[in-house]
């Protein structure tokens, strides 16, 4: 490609009934397949025949003014709502919920209910009252705050301060109602030469957070440059004392570095609670 | 339906290259959509043909045992990956990328990359890094904890306690990388008559929770049983009273009690920071 130039460009559009944040998440994940720029407009709670009208003036507006047509991500329940766009707007329309429900209708022998709102249900269900629970235990039992209920804990991450731990629990309780507690590894528990008392009748739920040195040297310097917490020769001896102790009391980890989030969280419950995956 | 039956029932496999939440968040908006029994299998980082073999042989164990085709839905980038579970697998298969990629494909007049891993990018690029800076500033300015550098909150969630202020902070700032910080409102800010100063020069980034005053005396009586703090007497003034301060001091508030986190925080982008429905 020229390198003068600059990649094409598009808008798009994700329109939904709801957050739109399955929509967005989703045609993320397929727009990264391609080398193109993009544009990105989100227009959640899309839930009447009016408000449908309006998107569409917005859609074909931007077609015109941009001499392209959009893409439109749809999740859209309401079949009303759904016909508004995807015959009025000028741009490529995916319709997510459409194209995979027409065969699971005829598998299943029943017609799906077009129900609008599923969240408002999920708002008071168990699953969901599990979730805020997790996130308050999480944030209760991070950064080794408390040792109480240790036992209540599903997972309990460890790993040397600035290693991660903190938003993989947050994310494992919020997005899978695990609750996950997290705990640092200080220079005074490798001194000691043992594995903290408080964390010894749970090594079974603990999950080591491993780094790159020069990637925590860096992170810590943001916080505190300059500090010998923050050297780069500090954090090699942190990273490795911690190693060493996760290898000698037998705990899997990973590393950090070069990971998501959420490939960190996925790959935790596959190792601690695989049970997790299936329910 | 006859009452004494219960609703037939299905496997569903999410098979991704990546950890399958994206498929498994997207699955679960199109089932909840029938009134249909599911057991739900996740099966993350299947990125060999090896890994895709052994996914076939689970899922055609599957069908065998239960009689039935279980439902697969697929995100897989990799070809050849894609080509083992579709040829070789006995159940109805959603290819959730292949479906929209064809037509994007021909739309944009170029191919799709086929590109595994697409996280281990997303780890260091800024909009991740503002992400977990955004996930230690909602930590850092929970519960009131502290009033310094509010100036560089996006939101400031206000409401009394148990509202719902926490789990909402802490989801716009991991998956929007908004700063959202939490201001609880307490009796003492009621019986005083005026608006916390410590936010009344961010007035404008304020945003209320409020919450049905029975739902809260549940919420609280599960954490404070038969006290004061939880009875429903004094559930129903506090939020009387946060709800007429709100009104006064012009500040827009949603109701939480029937709705999800996810719901909770899109309404608060659309009205506190539309533009980050833009990108």
């Amino acid at each position: 490609m020229d390198s003068r130039q600059p990649p094409p460009s598009r808008t798009v559009f994700f329109v939904s009934d709801g957050t739109g944040i399955t929509a967005e998440t989703f045609g993320n994940s397929i727009l990264n397949q391609f080398t193109i720029r993009t544009r990105h407009v989100r227009r959640p709670f899309i839930d009447t025949a009016d408000k449908a009208h309006q998107v569409v003036r917005e859609i074909n507006h931007t077609a015109e003014l941009e001499g392209r047509r959009p893409i439109v991500f749809l999740t859209l329940i309401d079949r009303e709502v759904l016909e508004v766009v995807k015959t009025h707007s000028r741009g490529l329309v995916m319709d997510m919920f459409g194209t995979f429900i027409a065969p699971l209708e005829s598998e299943f022998g029943m017609t799906s209910n077009h129900r609008v709102g599923r969240f408002s249900d999920v708002a008071r269900s168990q699953q969901y009252t599990d979730r805020i629970e997790a996130i308050n235990f999480s944030l209760e039992h991070d950064d080794g705050q408390s040792a109480k209920n240790l036992a209540e804990a599903d997972v309990i991450l460890i790993g040397v301060s600035r290693s991660g731990k903190t938003p993989t629990s947050l994310y494992l309780a919020m997005q899978h109602g695990i609750k996950a507690a997290n705990y640092p590894l200080i220079p005074e528990d490798f001194e000691r030469g043992r594995f903290p008392a408080s964390l010894a009748p749970y090594k079974k739920k603990c999950f080591g957070l491993t780094i790159d040195p020069m990637r925590l040297h860096q992170i810590r310097s943001e916080r505190r440059p300059n500090s010998g917490y923050a050297s780069l020769e500090n954090c090699r001896r942190e990273v490795k004392d911690a190693e060493l102790m996760m290898r000698r009391e037998g705990i899997a980890w990973l590393s950090s570095t070069h990971k998501s989030i959420e490939e960190i969280a996925t790959t935790i419950l596959s190792d601690v609670r695989p049970d997790r995956l299936t329910y």
